[in-house]
């Protein structure tokens, strides 16, 4: 019998006790697969005695000196579940360095410093898998980083963090406001109780930068992504969108473009969009999530699955696991980094976007000739427009303009918005939002 | 500068044509992401001489010695895109054997006669990809491979066949029968002249074979599949679906079960079945390719895009290439095939299925207790009864009677329907189909 692989845990929380749970349950299967059997060497947590259930694990392996356990000599692989920046970043590059492999699910220390975390892996000769971080149990990042090496991403566009995409598909659904939602999805535990780091964006802003790193061969970082939450969506935000034939997501975007010197390009940006009924990323609901491809040999593909919760995140995890450990058994390591192709990141009042904008105007001639012309000095070409009727929603005497844009930089179509605002004749702008897909 | 590794392509049809392009398109990029060039060795075709337009590649690299070529000491890799059993059989065996590592999209051979592939593989020590051969540009065996190795597959699902979908897809929308659809598609080049591989199941029935060995770690095979085309799906069929909120869909159906024994099994078939359009395979209409697979832990899963066409195929063949490309100069090997659970195939008179079937009866009282006792008999339990007007679709002082059914043994629904076909009070059985998913 080979000597078995030795794990060591930081984190024993949700995530932590799946992956205990079906290292014990898929054991023989686990075993057969690797060649060899996985074994726990230890769990670090926070507070020792804590009551963890039925947890089929030996007491004696909890213990609350992470530094220590990962510094075993008897420790192959580290599975980090803890999160957050410190102390997980010390734990990691400590682990790296030492040889051992990682296995983690920390997607902010990833965007944040994955360099770090890279180098540290390059150093120790182990391998970083991370494959829970984004999507949770939907395999996407080794598509990313092996299937589609043979071919050219243009673009990816994803639904990635699962409790916007819960309040946004009952805003959709009931017709409730921003806050109604979230307090729905709080009651049924798709939000935690301070939710700022799923609406305001900066899960979903992680996740992109991540996808982005392994699309396009380039090091993005939370810092270069756009980013914008879905507090301020509101119901008459989905009731316009509703008659368009849209519905609004939120949306994670990593696209290949070239800028005003021909020079490769990668734009990535997170902020609720309207997106066509009929676009595949329409249909996802709930906490669901799902990522839209495209590519130019392979054309549209798509991965859809459970982005979050303990099971699905810990399926990620050992598949991860079972992967680093039959590198281990050979003597090889997966393939580094890959970020050869080092583009430059281009900011978001240069991404080409298209927008959507509802207006309040005094009803009466000229109107759309002025708010057209305020739309072409900024070079904005308009794709639509449609006059809703005195008896529309802008009522009191006024009438509702729709207008919605060909692409163009976001910095002009801000800019257009902007200048709207002042105009006399326009008495509100009552909804802007950005486009995606061709509606 | 590391040396190139070296490409034997068999074949230079429409797949091979677009590999020859995107090497030397993305011939920069593939080359910072292996870590040394990728060289043409040679391209074995029947014919020399043909117009082979403009394709980038030096006329003189054309053999039509196939064998001589796999041979040869510089070839490192041998891409196969010929197809079919014999010869492609000989040459890959002997290129495998001979320690080239092989990538291949031909599913018909896999499935036929994967063990002689894969000893031969491990004979000579060089990797066996396959990643094209199902579902195309699709990354799937990647994932069944690798990312859900800590996880336990239940059942995969899926649309492998472009054609068979593009005609259901059709009969869907536009009410026509399988004749006119098959010419639609045979017009618009969806169908091949002799469409028999796909309309029959074949192609569908080679793919399920791969899926089932990969995701139950079970050598399964062309022969294990239980196959039934589309050609007897009428229009009568599928306009009984869309009255009970379904559509019709060729389906591979790969699932875990338990025998009367109590031993685990696998039951592996393709066949039409009705599915209900909330179902996440419904909404895949036209061409493309998409597989649904449940696990234990990950849940629910989707795969989705272009299953076929020369750029789909080639972009996963060229994935394939880099990645055994690869292991080549880091002298490594991908994991062998997995077959260490090797669970019985069940017979498909085992397998659990539930059936819609609906009937011509007379109209007269007593015929529902009559039909329904033929049902008991079998042990087969109703789960839904719709009685049709006098006016329905049988008209002529008869009455249609609706039945499906819940889960039950195959054989036991065959033998109902059988015995109901015998009853004076039906007229005629006028539809029979599976139905899979939450009807």
């Amino acid at each position: 019998m080979t000597s078995p692989v030795r794990l060591a845990l930081l984190g024993c929380g949700t995530v932590g006790q799946e992956v205990v749970r079906l290292l014990h349950e898929q054991s023989a299967d686990l075993t057969a697969r690797i060649g060899a059997p996985l074994e726990i060497a230890g769990i670090a947590v926070r507070r020792l005695g804590r009551d963890r259930g039925d947890l089929p694990v030996d007491e004696n392996l909890f213990t609350n000196d992470a530094l220590g356990l990962i510094k075993r000599d008897d420790v192959d692989v580290v599975i980090e579940m803890v999160g957050g920046i410190e102390p997980a970043r010390t734990w990691l590059v400590e682990a790296l360095r030492g040889g051992k492999s990682v296995v983690t699910a920390n997607k902010a220390l990833l965007a944040e410093d994955g360099v770090a975390l890279h180098e540290a892996a390059a150093d120790g000769g182990g391998d970083l898998y991370y494959e829970a971080s984004v999507a949770g149990a939907i395999p996407l990042l080794r598509p990313l980083r092996e299937s589609l090496h043979g071919d050219r991403i243009n673009r990816v566009t994803g639904i990635v963090n699962g409790t916007t995409n819960f309040i946004l598909s009952a805003m959709d659904a009931t017709g409730a406001g921003f806050a109604e939602a979230l307090e729905e999805a709080t009651a049924l535990g798709y939000a935690e109780a301070d939710p700022t780091a799923d609406v305001e964006g900066f899960d979903a802003a992680a996740k992109a930068a991540i996808l982005a790193s392994l699309a396009f061969h380039t090091r993005v970082g939370a810092a270069d992504v756009h980013r914008e939450g879905i507090t301020e969506v509101t119901a008459a935000d989905m009731a316009s969108a509703q008659a368009m034939g849209c519905t609004i997501k939120l949306l994670c975007i990593a696209a290949r473009g070239v800028d005003s010197t021909g020079r490769e390009t990668v734009s990535v940006r997170v902020h609720p969009a309207m997106i066509p009924r009929s676009h595949p990323l329409a249909s996802v609901g709930d906490a669901f999530n799902a990522v839209f491809v495209e590519a130019d040999a392979a054309g549209e593909l798509m991965f859809y699955g459970r982005g979050a919760g303990g099971a699905p995140t810990a399926s990620a995890v050992l598949g991860d696991v079972v992967a680093v450990s039959r590198n281990r058994l050979a003597g090889v390591r997966a393939a580094s980094e890959s970020a050869y192709a080092d583009l430059a990141v281009r900011p978001m009042g240069e991404a080409l976007t298209r927008y959507h904008v509802s207006l309040d105007v005094a009803d009466r001639p000229g109107v759309l000739a002025s708010v057209a012309s305020v739309f072409a000095r900024h070079d904005v070409s308009i794709a639509t427009v449609r006059q809703g009727s005195a008896g529309g929603p802008a009522g009191r005497g006024g009438a509702e303009l729709v207008i919605v844009t060909h692409v163009a930089p976001d910095a002009a179509l801000a800019a257009t918005v902007g200048e709207l605002r002042g105009l006399d004749i326009v008495r509100s702008v009552t909804s802007v939002l950005r486009v995606e897909g061709d509606a």
